[in-house]
């Protein structure tokens, strides 16, 4: 069932001469289908058929949109073992976190449909007219959100399925009822050809536009840097490195028409471990914390590579406890040989960086493309005068910094580079004395956690995926949750247009009963 | 009382090299004062006052913001006459438009007081805990949008008031808790000077930190490019030309940290003609739009330059008309040589294109720096295949582009780049046979007008004063109107939060009353 060929729109399409293989990471060598990377004429058909079925879905009820997104979901689940069976061979991951993610992803596309089913995202507002007004009348305005138009997506490594073809950036952009043209990331191109078929299909039983969605193949830059530069793509979502993020806004901002460009982008996620905290219930956090820096791997957006503590007797055990902790926890395989080689390379530069102490890395052999772990510790003074040392190292990696005192630590904090995540864990009563702390952490990240994890990811209306730079490429949005539809989304005004043909969202006896602000006032009543 | 210095937070300070006057349109000569440009260090001095008062500012209540917007909304007005007549001598503009444009001004401010005070706009967002939840726990999540950062606003030539140094950018900065370095505008740096220090002296009767506020002159681009580049300033705001605007977002762009740029820049603002309405009538509309296009002597961000038809008698006597109406209306002043001199440069390139016929062009002697008013008129397929004609000629210019039929009509507005607004003015009935006319107009467009005129940007929720580019730099914000606010905002995840700590928006008990999603439920209840 999987083809190696590109969805072009509802069409299979192998034109292209570039060709690869996915790799498989437990048996390590590669898996069998021969993917064909899109060629020039099918990345611009593909956009060119995304401009088209803009023109029809863009006008597309919620109601339509759902029964769209719930299509993708439910054929998403009839893809059964062969998407599960794939995505194993692809990633290395075990069928249980297959199950886990896919369950993720359908959520994702159901929430979407619920938001897009009940229709208040467009955020309508209505001022009536004023007509008597001095010196001049006042005219009738609404305003609703409208979608951009055609969204690149870049798939994740890290999450084949709710960050990749159907993942969190698609299921956002259909929604906002933007056509979408994946760019399938090349370790998983398989899993990604699967969901494809599942959307394509769902597309055809719900009567989408030819174009509403492709899937292109890709194995090197090429393809991205067409579709990014493409005057009809009209803005693009990733999830992946700094230096891929960064190139991708830089081509767009380069752009005759710049284009706003969402990348979801790396972080250390700091985490604060107060003093009493770790009195407290050291062992504990020692053991929370080797099993988060080494969940799946190391290989989550929001693992936790930087604790920060106030030097002492408490934070020296924490330290060796969680050495101890660390090392005792099976090594696992990461995602791809390249991966593990990164992974490995960056590990080896942060520990050669002057003044920084190995606490504990496994040394043993471990089997083909599984990861080394390591605990790692450093002076708050000499990590303030090396920015090598602020590097994340994706992969299952931690670094302990020990400030001299409070007020160290708070400018360690504030001194750091944008971040997903802050956590803070302190023991009773002992967050209040550190206002300032907080605040600086604030500053620096999209999201603040109070005793727990950053790993770990809500898919609620309430999350912020995202944060500062370089976090993510714009602070001002998020990556998880239904408040991301907004990065697809406009807003627009219709001034004194006639009732009739206003978009139902802004009639007068408000059909779809939505919340609207009519004169500032929230309400779901008609005018 | 205008002294020609800087206001560095609340000093004023004069340390630079570079001097200039502004200039009296009316007089044709300079004015008295001489305006000392910002220093190198001056601006660093600045920002990092800003940076500093950040730090409090951000923590500020609705109540204290609003108690200092409305202060500045009362300074304002308490400069009297001198701030009239310093307006007055630094455009050429009269004395009824200032006293406009200052009631503009003060509204924008009390209604950014309003919308903190009330403090719903921050969009918060509970999602309660769910501790029996499997595979895993939820956590509670709260979400609510806080300050980016120092923000730095550059003053609007045609609007020394409304669009300067306390004008919709700072006004909605200030509001979202980020502090303000202006780049005053050269061409009223004494307006600047005194609307500035409104501000300052309202900052200290309300008690805002040092900082919160600074004025820059400069004549050159250098002051503007140190301060967008400078790593302490989080974001910037613009009106003006589509080269300044680009030149800002290319500039923030290439930074080490990239930061958002909303610039509004250049607009033709289209306005479609159907032949039912010129039939019904044509004289009217025809005088209608000979006083738009003249309103302010063109000088609008929102004035019609483009006027687009069906070929046949009835557009044939509009254009009539309109060259008839445009060429009684008396001349009038522009506000500054420069903007004359590239007035009379635009239009007569605009002239010179081959297949532009003009209609009428006051020719006569007129006053200096009066602009003679034009109206032209072309083919569509010409103006299809010349993107030279689509270019914006600031001033009382519009050009008549006469269509073969509705097609082609369609194809024109499908073609032109983003606008600011697009006006369509329909007869009886008549505009639902023109859906996809509609459609692709609306893709263009920030804002879509029936039967009125593009010029009046009223300042309520519901408006969009933005658009695709290059109407401006990124659709998915507005400059006027309180949804602006959003620009300079990112929303922010607390998780498991302790409730005391938490700031009062999120807060169990509610007590501020705001509304808030809770569990996907809007409410002013608590929990």
């Amino acid at each position: 069932m999987i083809t190696g060929k590109n969805y072009i729109g509802e069409q299979l399409e192998g034109s292209g001469e570039v060709t690869f293989r996915t790799f498989n990471p437990t048996s390590n060598t590669e898996n069998e289908t021969l993917f064909i990377e899109a060629s020039a004429s099918e990345i611009d058909q593909s956009v060119e058929l995304a401009w088209r079925a803009f023109e029809q879905y863009r006008t597309f009820s919620g109601l339509r949109k759902a029964a769209f997104l719930n299509a993708i979901a439910d054929e998403i689940m009839n893809l059964g073992d062969e998407l599960i069976e794939t995505y194993c061979l692809e990633s290395g991951l075990p069928p249980g976190r297959a199950a886990g993610e896919r369950g993720r992803t359908v959520f994702q596309l159901r929430s979407f449909a619920d938001l897009v089913k009940e229709g208040s995202w467009v955020e309508a507002s209505i001022d009536t007219a004023l007509p008597d007004r001095e010196p001049v009348p006042k005219p009738d305005l609404r305003k609703m959100l409208i979608p951009l138009g055609p969204v690149v997506v870049f798939g994740a490594s890290n999450f084949p399925l709710a960050y990749s073809t159907a993942g969190g950036d698609t299921a956002a952009a259909l929604a906002a009822g933007c056509p979408v043209v994946v760019k399938s990331h090349p370790m998983h191109a398989g899993t990604g050809e699967l969901v494809a078929s599942a959307i394509v299909k769902a597309a055809r039983q719900t009567g989408m536009p030819n174009g509403v969605f492709s899937n292109l193949n890709s194995s090197g830059i090429e393809v991205g840097v067409q579709l990014v530069s493409h005057p009809k793509v009209k803005a693009v979502g990733f999830t992946g490195s700094i230096q891929g993020g960064r190139a991708l806004l830089d081509l767009a901002a380069r752009r005759e028409e710049p284009i706003p460009v969402f990348a979801e982008m790396g972080s250390v996620n700091p985490v604060v471990l107060l003093p009493g905290a770790l009195k407290e219930r050291g062992e504990d956090l020692s053991r929370q914390y080797a099993g988060s820096v080494t969940l799946g791997t190391g290989q989550f957006c929001t693992n936790p590579g930087l604790l920060l503590g106030i030097k002492g007797e408490e934070l020296d055990r924490f330290v060796q406890d969680l050495a101890g902790a660390m090392v005792e926890i099976e090594p696992s395989i990461m995602l791809h040989p390249n991966i593990v080689g990164a992974y490995e390379r960056n590990k080896q530069k942060a520990m050669s960086q002057e003044g920084l102490s190995v606490v504990a890395e496994l040394t043993r052999d471990v089997p083909a493309n599984f990861a080394r772990q390591a605990v790692t510790t450093v002076e708050g003074s000499t990590f303030l005068n090396n920015t090598a040392l602020h590097q994340e190292v994706f992969g299952p990696f931690t670094m302990v910094v020990q400030c001299d005192n409070a007020s160290q630590l708070e400018e360690v904090v504030s001194q750091l580079e944008g971040q997903l995540t802050g956590t803070v864990i302190a023991g009773q009563d002992e967050l209040s004395g550190y206002a300032g702390l907080v605040e600086a952490l604030q500053n620096r990240v999209g999201r603040i956690i109070y005793n727990g994890v950053p790993t770990g990811v809500e898919v609620c209306p309430s999350m912020v995926h995202g944060g500062p730079y370089p976090a993510s490429t714009d602070s001002r949005f998020t990556a998880v949750g239904t408040y991301s539809i907004r990065r697809w989304a406009r807003p627009f005004s219709y001034q004194d247009w006639p009732d009739e043909i206003l978009p139902e969202e802004l009639k007068n006896d408000n059909p779809l009963g939505i919340e609207r602000k009519i004169n500032n006032v929230n309400t779901r009543e008609g005018i």
